[in-house]
């Protein structure tokens, strides 16, 4: 049986929500989060648009999944983010006790990795899935930028 | 000279915050924000009440002082805060860019000095102004908690 709802799948949701960041000149960074095959939550970065550093993609998903759930835990919620999440959003995942992280792009610099923060122990991670594309997207938004300037 | 404007002056502010919090039932940890012995912001937990993880006082009061100076960088800026920044907090403090924090009491297990969170290079940090009310009113917290329990 082939199994539409992969990694791949929800990922390309993600990627849609960095494309909707895209539009609104923020840096395009896109997340979910799934229960079960079902998309909960969608968040983009709004840092700009909401003047407000703490307006990452992975904080406007996980403020939403919790408003579906009526609770502040993501226990067996997966989120699919295009980058890897940042300290800030790690330890907001971290306090959600998210079963799940996929992310795409690697972040070498300000990722969590690179940054040593600790995630929840029951918190899987998986990396680099679409990958191309969501680095792609970033390159793309950091040329065209440039050339605006 | 007597400088009425001082840490302790502050904290104290951060702390009715903390108190506010403690009325709602939220565990109790208080923020402000202040630029030039002005405070811009004041934020308070409320993970309960908004039923969000990333609803810490930092996190409020961050976003609310972005949205007084109309700006996401807070340099110029001090933070009070009751508690020892958080993985999340201090990582959302490393991307305001805020030149200065100074909390009350350590959390030795889940504070960012344990978890090596990394602060922006330019922001001082202040340890244990009035560390001794802020555990204070945490311990009465819990210790109420348990006896509701």
């Amino acid at each position: 049986m082939i199994e539409p709802f992969d990694d791949t799948y929800f990922m390309k949701k993600a990627l849609q929500e960095a494309e909707v960041a895209y539009e609104k000149g923020e840096i395009p960074v896109g997340a979910i989060v799934v229960v079960e095959n079902r998309i909960i939550a969608r968040g983009h970065n709004l840092t700009e648009q909401l003047v407000d550093v703490t307006a990452h993609a992975e904080m406007q998903a996980i403020t939403s999944a919790s408003n579906f759930l009526g609770g502040k835990y993501l226990q067996n919620c997966t989120m699919y983010v295009t980058l890897e999440p940042c300290q800030m959003c790690a330890g907001a995942l971290y306090w959600s006790q998210i079963s799940k992280i996929v992310y795409g792009a690697r972040d070498k610099e300000r990722g969590f990795i690179n940054m040593n923060t600790k995630l929840h122990p029951k918190t899987e991670v998986v990396g680099g899935v679409l990958a191309g594309e969501a680095s792609e997207i970033l390159k793309r938004f950091f040329i065209q930028r440039r050339n605006l300037n």
